[in-house]
């Protein structure tokens, strides 16, 4: 192998996880994919799929799957993070516990923590000391795993606090089917990421209710606006909203089959309970979560989230999501551009 | 009927000036619709259905059909014109040459005009003489005829160099089910409402060549930033384009099965001739007619417009669809921020 391959860990083998180590392993590093299961590790090392959470995909020889968390991290240089955003911290810790010297951490999940209001790097800087955290990097982006199992053209984005480790984490996954772009806006990165699942989940229940493509349209703007006031009051940059991670994931997110989010949604406009609803996923949907989170992050900020507060109604206080839906879609009339006005002027008053 | 109650007359009895027709009915108005065809004159006022443009739909008695312009605009004070936009000129010369008094009129046409590159506005300005027009008013948005016809919610945008004539109109529009917000940039308005056309093709294109999810976002998230690069050189206000005249009608328009501009891009994608897509689809695509002019366009204001640019090649230089995508998906790794931060900068430099 060339002087600039290298050994990755992946940890967590879920949909997503898999796919990038199936770009890790096209770039023809060596990964390490680590998972619980053992009967996923032989099934990944021994038949090349991991068929629960990628079916259909023939993983190449240098992924090889561990259940030993060390095994996985033995010669790792970069630490490809990719569990759900509850388990985030458990997994930090743990990995924590083990290296001796700095590395290279990049996560790929999408959340807010209830209660901390903290982003997932924030999280990981909770739980790994600086000394054994080289750079950390997030990678967003519109990228349902399924289509980069595929190899399908896909366009994401890194940023970190360091924009040198974000253009090396850029080269590390570049290639022809996936590419990757650079944004130091960390802050509006990770706030895109995380909230866009509360419109997916609104998006959803509006198609569970047969309402159509104007509505879901008007739902996805005006979820934009509201990811954008509450995103800017919280550092980010208001265009970065405008980019990838912002209405590119978003719109992905809520008009795929492919999204967890909508689907719960849709599920939930048909008419199910929550209960019933994330049981039969059998999957995280992790804008229930981010959910409760936005809503507190609304009240301290004082932004006005009506998608949000209309969502977390339905979630936490029972609402018929055909009233959330309908009151949402029945506000007074009044001058599209006012949210939008908003944003630019905040945004001038900070230079 | 109340005092508030109008007569409306629609020129053109398509898909879209039929479902206005519907809105303006449920609110009320005398509806007087015109059409060339006498067996959907008839159909429309005996079986009260128009069944090739919106089937499924029953038409209440407030609707009229008329094939005589005379008889449509008799007595109306308002007149949406709902032509395709290579027919506007023709017919609003033909209005101009009846009517005695100075209307309001409404256009929700999109579309720029290829060589003098013209928004509809400045169209129809050109063929109506100041005395007879009143006032002129846009009514664009993320708006499939077929959601407004099962009275699904629908948002929309109108915009006018009279805002007093944009709430006028917004008040006549305006129900339940069908709500209207006002812009005063007429400018993004239109531009935005025209240009979406170009990316529906070419997300249609990304479609018939199996591409997946996350390259359609990909090019969405591209289209708008392209959009807005050159909507703010015309004088747009960038804002405009995260809007529903914007983001809001671009992502209906390429997600949507009843979008004719996508339709038409994924019989090109997979490998139809343009001849053949535009023979089979027995409707107007926009989109054809609006890539000509928007690449006119990027070389007289000197903006980059790499989809335009892909696509003009497609429909134009017999460029083969599947080599003009994949070179848009591989363009070289690049800052993301660097479009949004050159709109911002430019937007800066105009204060």
């Amino acid at each position: 192998m060339d002087n600039d391959k290298e050994t990755v860990a992946v940890i967590g083998a879920g949909s997503w996880g898999t796919a990038l180590a199936l770009v890790l392993a096209d770039n023809e590093h060596r990964v390490q994919l680590w998972l619980r299961n053992k009967e996923q590790q032989k099934e990944i090392n021994e038949q090349r799929t991991n068929s629960k959470y990628l079916p259909g995909v023939k993983l190449p020889e240098n992924i090889q799957a561990y259940v030993s968390l060390e095994d996985a991290l033995e010669g790792a240089e970069t630490v490809i993070i990719a569990v759900p955003s509850e388990a985030i911290r458990e997994i930090a810790k743990d990995i924590a516990a083990i290296i001796a010297k700095p590395l290279t951490f990049v996560h790929v999940s999408k959340g807010i923590e209830p209660d901390t209001h903290k982003r997932i790097s924030e999280m990981i800087e909770d739980e790994i000391p600086s000394r054994l955290l080289k750079d950390l990097v997030v990678l967003s982006g519109p990228s349902h795993a399924e289509d980069v199992g595929e190899r399908h053209p896909t366009t994401v984005t890194v940023s970190s606090k360091n924009m040198k480790a974000a253009q090396k984490i850029q080269d590390l996954f570049m290639n022809k089917h996936f590419r990757v772009y650079t944004n130091p806006d960390l802050i509006g990165v990770e706030i895109g990421g995380a909230l866009k699942n509360i419109i997916a989940l609104a998006a959803g229940i509006s198609d569970g209710l047969g309402y159509g493509d104007n509505a879901k349209a008007a739902l996805i703007t005006r979820g934009l606006a509201e990811i954008s006031r509450l995103g800017t009051k919280m550092g980010a940059n208001p265009l970065t909203f405008s980019g990838l991670t912002g209405i590119g994931d978003l719109i992905v997110t809520c008009t795929s089959v492919h999204s967890r989010n909508w689907k719960a949604g849709n599920l939930l406009g048909k008419g199910h309970k929550l209960d019933e609803v994330l049981e039969n996923m059998g999957m995280v949907v992790e804008g229930v979560r981010t959910t409760k989170a936005a809503y507190q992050l609304a009240q301290k900020y004082k932004t006005n989230m009506p998608i949000t507060e209309a969502l977390y109604n339905v979630l936490f206080n029972a609402v018929n999501p055909k009233d959330a839906v309908d009151q949402l879609m029945g506000r007074l009339k009044k001058h599209e551009m006012e949210d939008l006005v908003g944003i630019l002027s905040e945004q001038m008053e900070q230079r």
